[in-house]
């Protein structure tokens, strides 16, 4: 077969892909964000379960692997740099998972549907010991892969590779080293500034009808420019954005009645992701290179909506008129200074998904430090709830009363998510580089007070948004800024912004 | 193999088919009965395309057609009915898929996808001439399966198997010719008969809010006994039921602000297809007999619901207060015989999903007539609106002023659905015969004085609902009426019923 052959192979099995990631896509939708049955669930999972067998038959085709490998042999010959980047991910992709045997890896998928179920129960019942079983497990499944995967350094850069490509643990102590000698000691300063009356901010929980929220939200996302001609806000449990395909991609938020702020930024967040999705370039997704360049680049674009723009006093200017006629009495009384300082609020709080952008990146560090430590043997699974808490201490200054609130409280490792969190973290300081860059070629918090979001979509679109999975994370931010990823604006972002709401000196 | 093993690898064929199934069904409802983007509907459309692909190889996989044929020879081995049913119904689907050369069924289908298209513009714009080669194409088509089929008696019949398996344009025609004979003299008494005021019935177009007819068609769900925890409600432009798995059976209204009664009777009608679903046999579906015996019994059950229980007098006096108190302004001054009278007024129309439900089965007439002729050639596609016309001045007495209300008015044909017609009729039929006879066991109009449907849910639900595809229509009939098909039934309740309603001598 000579190249284009090859290619047209390729492609045509990362149609067959997609087809199938988009039916699990929207079976994930109709379960999460519309009210279907959930007397329905064992059959749709049980066809969802046989579809998904029929899409591994397309991954260990070995036709498509044979086109991998030679179309990855002539790489030079491809000129298309889109038509690169898919012989790239499909190779990785075989590789993979042809690194882990089969018999194993049936095993431990097995083992992870069994502990979801448990540890949501050892959640509800603060039940640390019944969970302790399937966390060595999960944990000792993983050590061996990061082995079999092969890496170089430190055995969390192979596990690393699945969520944050090109990034190591040398790079991330790098990162997480500036957080804790830089947030840790602003954190404490602010505490110690905080007002004395919270009783200022409880206007905060002042309840706002349903609709009227959503309402809102819906006037949130025109303004920041996500196309709901090309997609669908709904209410879901868990807020999620979910691209079925380049011109349906939907979002979802959830509304609470006496926590208006609750949706208002799960709006800007989950719209901040589809932003980034909707302005993909269209023949991406033929490619399989649609759905952006890894998980911390797209969080990198939620937290750029939600938490720069989206709690600056800027953004507010033109906004919070509209919201406080549309929300009547609760608002009629605070001004836009006080609503601002509301949603900026820091407090060291136990739960990493309520955390406020200030002490967010702490949370993240206590899982990656214990990930790290677990892997290298230097603690056991029998104290990880012990050290989960000493180190909440020493980055939060608070101890968890117990381990649904502390060492329970995510899903991720009972997922198999072992080194997926830092993408929170980087998520966060890739946006503050990518700002940084952004207002030396345009003025924007002098667009985002006159409302005026069309030169921001636009540089986000050509730097970030339409590459897709084109480029890898590292290449692409290179691109993007001009230099590598550098954690300093980051934090500086983060000083200045909040030196500035507490009025430090 | 042994006639196990060939039961075994049909069920996991089976299993495999449900699953593409259960995804083109959410595929649809997702597109019908969701806000989701037009924008997103090509690639959508695409994914289908290619899963429909996937799924037809299941159905030409050469090992399952040697498990079907071999099973099929071996039936007298099968102890268990549904296992003999499943059987059954594959030997069919793959001799009849085999008997149409492939290249002309993928033309045949490629005529449709236009066809339907064009049929829409057509249809919009008055134009007969435009869609006239399609007709011809189509019908063309169809009597060459017809000869590829085979069949006894009349091609039409190899048509009918489709739809009706069993049933015969011999059958058909006497049918037919009692309708011929009894409901149009009837319908030209009772337009005699009218009351001269159609004022008296204004009422029925007072603007009632989308979301009280909301509220009352699920307290009309949950009357009839519809499981709303094991469905969904929801609204689309054509109201439709779409029974995605044993336990997840969706139904669709639409409201109409100006005529409530609309979303009642729909409701009503797609509540009745839903319990048929319902009350189906667990076992079943993993054996591919879920989804009903066939469109016409089926749809027995929808009229059963809407017709016979929904427009009866009885059914009203529990609800009527209800829904008078949730109206309020729109019902407050019209007592329960009015709207009795107001929701069976009958009227000669011409748009056949307008009908009423005494005129309703002569538009079925012009259809079958049609249909009938053309496959005969004893008339051409030329003359087809001439001769739709004809016939409608002849049975309702109203002569089309367009193409567009007449010949053009249904998308069947444009479809391909030829031989379809005839179920909605009997449908209607099926349900009369299956009434008197569930009259001897119960009192079915004292429950419905009583709101009770504990008895009707469960005498259905043995003899009909739970048998699914297990028994052919026939036998079915036979089992639950101890007689076979009978059309005197329903021109006696047509002919009691709107000689009561109409007080007729």
């Amino acid at each position: 077969m000579n190249v284009e052959k090859q290619l047209a192979y390729i492609k045509e099995q990362t149609m067959k892909k997609n087809a199938y990631g988009y039916v699990s896509g929207l079976i994930g939708w109709d379960s999460a964000a519309t009210n279907s049955p959930k007397m329905g669930y064992d059959k749709k999972y049980q066809y969802a379960g046989i579809l998904a067998g029929e899409e591994y038959k397309i991954t260990t085709d070995p036709a498509l692997k044979m086109a991998v490998l030679e179309a990855a042999q002539s790489m030079a010959d491809i000129e298309d740099v889109r038509d690169r980047a898919m012989v790239r991910e499909w190779k990785k992709t075989i590789e993979r998972m042809e690194k882990i045997p089969k018999e194993e890896y049936t095993a431990y998928v097995e083992l992870l549907g069994k502990s979801e179920m448990v540890w949501e129960t050892a959640k509800e019942e603060n039940d640390f010991d019944s969970f302790k079983t399937y966390y060595q497990q999960i944990f000792d499944y993983q050590k061996k892969f990061a082995e079999y995967y092969g890496y170089e350094g430190h055995p969390y850069n192979a596990l690393l590779e699945d969520f944050e490509p090109g990034m190591t643990v040398e790079k991330l102590d790098i990162f997480f080293k500036e957080l804790r000698e830089e947030v840790v000691p602003l954190l404490k300063q602010i505490i110690k500034a905080k007002a004395a009356n919270p009783e200022a901010f409880a206007f905060i929980n002042r309840p706002v009808a349903k609709d009227k929220q959503d309402q809102f939200s819906r006037q949130l996302l025109n303004h920041i420019k996500y196309d709901l001609e090309r997609g669908v806000l709904a209410e879901s449990e868990h807020p999620f954005t979910n691209g079925l395909t380049q011109h349906d991609v939907r979002v979802t938020t959830h509304y609470v009645e006496d926590n208006f702020a609750s949706a208002i930024f799960s709006t800007t967040h989950e719209g901040g992701h589809g932003i980034y999705e909707q302005q993909q370039d269209e023949t991406l997704e033929d490619r399989g290179l649609r759905n952006g360049a890894s998980a911390a680049i797209h969080e990198s674009q939620s937290r750029m909506y939600e938490n720069i723009f989206g709690r600056s006093i800027e953004f507010w200017k033109p906004l919070y008129p509209e919201m406080q006629s549309l929300f009547g009495d609760a608002l009629t009384d605070v001004d836009l200074e006080s609503y601002h300082r509301a949603i900026n609020m820091v407090e060291a709080s136990l739960v990493r998904v309520d955390a406020d952008e200030l002490t967010y990146p702490l949370h993240i560090m206590v899982r990656y430090e214990l990930e790290k430590a677990l892997l290298e043997g230097k603690i056991a699974i029998d104290d990880l709830s012990k050290a989960w808490n000493e180190k909440m201490v020493e980055y939060l200054g608070i101890e968890p009363p117990s381990h649904s609130l502390g060492v329970l409280q995510d899903v991720h490792w009972a997922a198999g998510l072992v080194g997926y969190f830092p993408s929170y973290a980087l998520g966060n300081a890739y946006a503050a580089q990518i700002l940084h860059y952004m207002k030396k070629d345009i003025d924007v918090f002098g667009d985002l007070e006159k409302g005026n979001f069309e030169r921001i979509h636009k540089w986000l679109g050509e730097k970030i948004h339409q590459h897709g999975l084109v480029y890898l994370p590292e290449e692409l931010i290179e691109r993007a800024t001009g230099e590598s990823f550098n954690p300093k604006y980051y934090v500086r972002y983060l000083k200045e912004k909040f030196g500035e709401v507490y009025n430090l000196a």
